[in-house]
């Protein structure tokens, strides 16, 4: 069964549609609009019911989904989107146990995503520069419960990563050719690169940072997502939606030493036919 | 370290960009365009390196990503896209350990994202009424090395789901809306529903279905990729890209004594205006 | 040359971006944020320069364009955007000398647009059954000029349109598929059919309904505008953009005797391969 | 009415769904997959009807349309799409009447688009330094029954155009920021510039050279047009789209002495946020 154990975090929905995120404490209260609630009155119970305010409302409780965890993040910095979070995860084929770069942190909501995959047996080196950004962060994960798989680092990745051998590495920085080197370096062979970067100069300036560093099979993209009213009688979209969150980029490291450099060329462009044909699975 | 075991799959490529994806037997040999490899020669070496076919072409060995085993399914139906499956396994909040329901098992794509995603620990259970696809679905699942996480069953779902208490259950099948009775009987509270259909008719008859079953915070979406061609100084979109897959819809299941209706009819409105300012995070 | 004339339309842009568009009329002032501006002022002199408000400020002179005149209609109801309007016209095939029926008026958007387009001798027929919208639609039509292009009938259009032989009839109206037989009634053979409709129900009604009335070679499509940001050095699309206007539906009018039914069943079919494919042209 | 005449262009559509463009001449015939049809058989018949093929068949006889007519151009060069056509005679704001230069001519689709657009008193001056383009857009404009609009000119343009005082300039060339001289010099004031270019480092280049030449109020944006089968019951967009096709670069010509340079500055930006805020109009 799943019910809710101290320690847990705990997602409450209002009559009001209004959210709040906390971690379970005995003894404890949640204020919320229309009462407060007692933690022991949520300890022990399933999730998905209801527990009732001192003033007589119902206020759900749900356990928070990674979704949900993002969604309440404490901002220091602009946020990754769900759409793009989805992919990543995807691309960088993390799994159970993956050990996994990331610079900047920012506000950690690829480090929580990155954490809530790597479930059980993973770690997630997360480094920036800032480290205001870094509280922020180490704060968010604490909420999620993810902080023992994530290990912090305040500096600057010029100096290079701690790690080697890691599975993927994930740069969401301003010019993230300036560490290909650092970032090959801590890569294992067959290891997987990402990063996200707003503008198309961007783009640009890291797919030349690429060349003739053994990152191949290179990707570039991005990802549009469209809500719809949930109006089964006059079903259409959403009147706005978000024209833009930045540009992702997926390679995967090869050691130039694994193939002759013409073939890898080869197989960049043959790959990339398979996109173009919308046929890629 | 990384290294190939004997069962381990494996993605090979060649200079032509010809991939292949088996399992390692000792004493197999693999064929390629540019003569064969011995599985032995691969067996107890590291992944991202080369081995040498016996006519002297390097050949790639890769460790097959989760992307690499979705692009080589052998497909026996309609195939689900990255972009969607990234952001199904993050709405349908999957984690090690998790428990899912998928209907109907087409040939396995789905099943094998969720396979990777609940691993080390948990079950999908794979429901469809044709037995050709389950066994398409089967050899996929081996090829990926998944099927012990994997029970299939050949059924008609009307009749209803074995399990009770999962944390959530996706439906890939014509008329979702007929099975929302035993969808909610398998589903615990607080768990998660996803369906995918691809015209507006079915999403309207799905959205009307919806109602009143306990189904909540309905989100309908559709996402759309495109790639770039990865030349930095003519930096551009690819020229074709699919106009569409499909529609997801997602909701999350709260028993009906959970919340008074009214409640929860509001909370419906006032989340839908977070996603339409763009604003989700 | 291209100077102002008493009665023209004229665009006035201050320092701080705000716009105004007015008629000409001399011996009147129009008031800026930064002072008033004498219309003898403008009178008789080129655009695209500057006049100087009576407090010394440059206000940039403009002849307003089609663009201009849309983005300053009065509005009474929902608007039309330019990235319709553009494929509107160019589906209606409209001309110089054309006839066009529309329905309904609204405030006049649609009708500003026709009647820019088929000048300087073609006709808008503008029907609606509401008056205050044909008065802010004829307040909107004479400030740009083309009052004398547009008549405006108030009526249900359920009693049908008063013209026939028309080379187009546009139909921006809640329930389009109750009046086909007005609209065929109405159109020269080989003339042009046009639906906007915000919802996915009302085009499968509008679909269902085409069938049998002669409307031939469907089209339904919509269109996404993304602007970019035009700053060169970090390039990037804005960050919303509409994620929905409507779905447009074209067709053509061929009557029934002029093909067998098959033949045009074939037709349709055939045709909507082309579009499928990308290779419109 | 609305009869066909000697020298018209006329479409031709067959049961096969098999399209065919020319020219009506008399005595002529002209050949179908289901037999040949006399040109003296549709010339005095009204558009909209069918004729009878010499074997039996019926083929329907329709006035071509301008999307008729840019779907039949012979190709000798890149196309540009009835979308992007649609807003660039919107955008740049021609009408009856307007003088409009183009460079370069390609195959005449945009030729075709201006020159149906400023009937039937306008004139396109369009500039090509391929003089078999030129010859290829001849003729489609001849098919088009509106080469008495257009003057070719066989021409590299950094020599400057031959026009001063017009409408508008659009150049779909390779390097339009090489060109911006002679585009101000040749357009009136409060004229309209527009460009066409396939990748993101043309648009850099672009919106860098635009800078202090007098071109104002920049837009950069680009179209997607995404289609849908007609099929009410099942109602779902097709499968493939363009992806791409090119971005759209709009701007306005204010000679430098009409305003404060820091004014013009501060218009482009707040009408930025115009776009960005999706209220257009």
């Amino acid at each position: 069964m799943n019910l809710a154990q101290e320690n847990d975090s705990v997602l409450l929905v209002g009559k009001d549609g209004k959210r709040s995120l906390f971690v379970l404490k005995s003894g404890w209260r949640h204020n919320t609009h229309h009462g407060f609630v007692e933690h022991d009155d949520i300890i022990g119970q399933s999730f998905g019911r209801s527990v009732t305010t001192h003033l007589g409302h119902k206020v759900l409780v749900l356990r928070p989904s990674l979704d949900d965890l993002l969604m309440n993040l404490k901002r220091g910095s602009q946020i990754i989107y769900p759409k793009d979070i989805g992919l990543i995860l995807l691309k960088m084929d993390l799994g159970a146990g993956s050990r996994v770069i990331e610079a900047g942190t920012g506000s950690g909501a690829l480090t929580t995503a990155f954490a809530h995959r790597v479930a059980p047996t993973g770690t997630i080196y997360s480094y920036d520069n800032r480290e205001d950004m870094i509280n922020i962060a180490r704060k968010n994960l604490e909420l999620a419960g993810y902080n023992d798989r994530v290990e912090f680092y305040q500096r600057d990745i010029i100096e290079g990563f701690d790690q080697t051998d890691v599975d993927a590495v994930f740069l969401d920085v301003r010019e993230p050719w300036e560490y290909l080197t650092q970032v090959t370096a801590a890569l294992q062979p067959s290891g997987f690169f990402g990063a996200l970067v707003p503008t198309t100069n961007q783009v640009t300036d890291l797919l030349f940072g690429i060349r003739g560093t053994g990152l191949w099979d290179v990707e570039v993209l991005e990802i549009l997502v469209r809500h719809y009213k949930p109006v089964p009688a006059r079903l259409r979209p959403v009147d706005l939606m978000p024209a833009h969150t930045g540009y992702l980029v997926f390679a995967r490291y090869v050691p130039s030493d694994a193939m002759d450099s013409e073939g890898v060329e080869e197989l960049d462009s043959s790959e990339e036919g398979v996109y173009e044909n919308g046929s890629q699975g």
